[in-house]
């Protein structure tokens, strides 16, 4: 099976200088918590979808509406204090299989640079030992770009000096790295692999640090995360399995 | 190998107009007992078949006549009641594989755009928890459109809000959003993976009050399905087994 | 690996009208052992093979001439009683892989066209539970089409009504279907994989009265079939095994 | 992975109506000793390389310097009693993958066709049950034409009558009856599956009587083969170890 | 998946007459090792990638910047005792999967012919069985042409004379050998599978003799090899774990 993915914009959207936001799920859901979080508080819109051959064959229903599980969100133009920003959000609901992660790299960068996106942002969780006592998760960033590493300090973010860094986030690094495009790798730590609500708000105080400069009351973040993953914990009691096996199965 | 599908029509006829109807076996073959309901009941003919690289290589024989596993038919218009409608059916004898998914529901909805066919219905079982008493198997409604969304209500069916849908009613769905093609995907509940002919009848139910108008009988309905299960098991009972393995044998 | 399928033909023969039969082993050989009966006895001459990409890399030898596993066979035009034939033979010793089943098909029936060819039959054991006493192996016989459909009472076998059929047959019968050629499935009774000399007799009987019409005596023919099983045992004795893995082996 | 194949000649040579004897390892090793012992005592040439897509990674080396694993050899004609012969040796420490055989043959006859040889030889070991006493192994021949039948009578081996010749051997066999190619195939009992010089020793003194005409004295050649065998256990013993994976290993 | 390998420069540099350097990790990381402590020591600059669409995909980030896992780094020329050498040095962060060797090397080849590249050494640990006292590990040396042959002597390494060499080192010194390219391979022995900076440092003694006439203190250079060492420790402790796996992770 082919690795191609395609991007297809069902919305036209002027994006001129926008940043490029990516939430693919990883450990702890993370990214993808981080992505709802912002798609439904700044009322961003569809505006597209993300679909390659040997992603996964299934519909997200939300409020009655069939979703393709990785998304385009595009808002207009926000500014505060003087500062102004546009936001294309990428949301996933599912890692995408390895053998396509370079593939969905190049693909979003091809498409961000015909609609003149100029930053790029990846939230993702990573694993981290289990801590004694109650321990703030660090959040680590990292650039592509000598021209962006002050972003780092800028979110307030912990500098990620060694290590390796897989899947996506990383390519969108390399790939970063090799075009001259500002990437910032966000990567919080999770102690568990369940969904986790306070390790995504962490990234989204360091995204809204670094681009909306909104004075943001954690309380709510926290609750807001918590009732996503309410609703995903509701997705999957109503769920209908997945009939199609990779093995066709026969009547009678 | 592969996952070309084409759909080869061997009888022309005009279905402007018409509505089409998929029926897969998925959970309980709820959606193959539908579309064989519909198919015996309307006297619909066989127009073509449907065919894919990794599709299973069998013959369904009925009545003497050996058939493709995948196959479309249809009939003329049906008017009650001042309203008419035409159907085209596709029913499958088996699950496809989930690497052909999306391009069997593109190959559908070319197919379909190039022979007018304008609404898209697709039913299938899903898997509940098994209930103590006699309950009624629920029958949930999605549209993949605002236009369509009315359906859900005529049909009187439960609405499906929140969760995933694998498999072909999933993409059918997605794919028809993209489109911009009414598409609506009734999923009746399932407690047992076994051939479910009374989940059909609900399915029926809802078809007919939707499209058809006629005054159904469920008792009639039943019996017939049940007919259909017992069909099925002829058929178990007397097939040759498969001999073609995917490692050639060789004789002596 | 590709599927791709050739027939290349080495001889040449004018067939046109001629009758096309496939002889693939299958359960009980039964295939196998009515193509080298139908071979041998009407002493027919190999006109060419079928190699396919992922056929298997043997030579079958017989009277010290090494054959590829799959080759067809064709003799003169034979008259009896004002009835006249010409036979072509396809014979495999081995059952093609799943995947290139439709191909091997495919590629058959371009070439009968090419070659005039007008009618098909296949023969094929399946397998049926042990019956306690002596009992009569049944042949079952489905045609492709309305118009072939007398030939099932011609061979005095019984009609397959109902059931799926798996593999080489199975295709050769839909796609005999969907190109309105006449194809004639043979399917005898047997009641255990081993080689069964005399279900392919019964196939044989059933040929012969419809297209032969030679008197034959069955006696002579189990006597043929049972020899055809010793030269099998005979080969296997002798038989180098294939050192080839799909894991190349280094030597030191 | 695709399976072409590759000759590529290093040096270039006169080859009209020279003879191609091919020694792949098989069972015991027996082609490869073959091989190795004509190319030693014939003095022969390096004059190119075959290789394959999926053909092992590996280089051997002999004498400091590092080889291809499929090599071929020639060298000049040699004349005795007035009976002249060049040799062609094609070489491999490897058996080839099972995928890969017919492109071998075909590329190995391309090549052969368009460099003038007239004649082709393949020795290998077929596994026979041990026997008690000391039995001298049986060399069987088999050829690919009517006109190259009486070599095997030439070469005073046992004919090949019956049976299937799996791998590399089987399909040089098929495919030069397909080409009208003169094919002789020398294959010798093995007891069991080690290098088995005395089995090797019975196909050189049958490729002996056929072509070189010189009186060779088994003494010597037994020698010489044992010898072959020592250098291989030598390779053996002092081999790195492949550290290539097919998933690839990180570090860290 | 394809197999395709590309390099990625991104910093031009006259590289005429330049020695190309290869280090990939293999037993012991021996090869990382070697080039890793050439680039620190000798501060080349980094001017390219190697990517392939089957390595892994993953980042390695050093100082806070992300890496591909495969990359290319260079130097000015540098003159000691009026001998001259630039270098090239390829180093790699895992073992390219099997199936790209051979890619891999070609796409070497070809890029290095195009820079002007000239010689070319490989350095790699092999596995030995453990001794009991304290004994130094051998390096051998081996060449691909006889005009390159005396580089092992002025390297002072063992000759390596018979033997299989697996993997990236046995297609380099294979590939060279038919392009007429100048290839040493360097081997040294390693008796455990863990980073072994000791015989790192025999192989970087055995670069420094044949190329840099700089003298080394043996000291030193272990302790820079140990401090390698420390790094890629702390490199896995800190990293984050690879999310994606070849099975897409649904949520909910």
């Amino acid at each position: 099976m082919s690795n191609s993915v395609n991007i297809i914009q069902t919305t036209k959207k002027n994006l001129k200088g926008s940043t490029f936001i990516c939430g693919l799920p990883g450990v702890g859901l993370v990214g993808n918590i981080v992505a709802n979080f912002l798609i439904n508080n700044l009322k961003l819109e569809q505006i597209g979808i993300v679909d390659g051959d040997n992603f996964p064959s299934i519909s997200v229903v939300k409020d009655g509406i069939p979703n393709h599980p990785m998304r385009l969100y595009a808002g207009e133009q926000v500014c505060n204090n003087g500062k102004c920003n546009q936001l294309v959000i990428c949301v996933s609901d599912f890692v995408p299989p390895t053998s396509a992660t370079k593939e969905l790299v190049k693909c979003i960068f091809d498409w961000a640079k015909d609609n003149g996106c100029t930053s790029f942002i990846t939230g993702e969780g990573f694993s981290t030992a289990p801590s004694d006592g109650e321990k703030d998760s660090i959040v680590y960033g990292i650039t592509s770009t000598e021209a962006s590493k002050d972003w780092i300090a800028n979110a307030k973010v912990t500098p990620f000096e060694f290590g390796t860094i897989g899947g996506f986030t990383g390519v969108m690094l390399n790939e970063g790295r090799l075009r001259s495009l500002n990437v910032l790798g966000l990567l919080a730590e999770v102690e568990e692999d369940i969904p986790d609500a306070k390790a995504a708000s962490k990234i989204i105080e360091a995204i809204d640090k670094l681009l909306l400069e909104i004075d943001l009351d954690p309380k709510p973040l926290l609750e807001e995360a918590a009732s996503l993953e309410k609703e995903l914990q509701k997705v999957s009691e109503q769920v209908p399995t997945d009939n199609s096996n990779s093995i066709p199965r026969y009547i009678g």
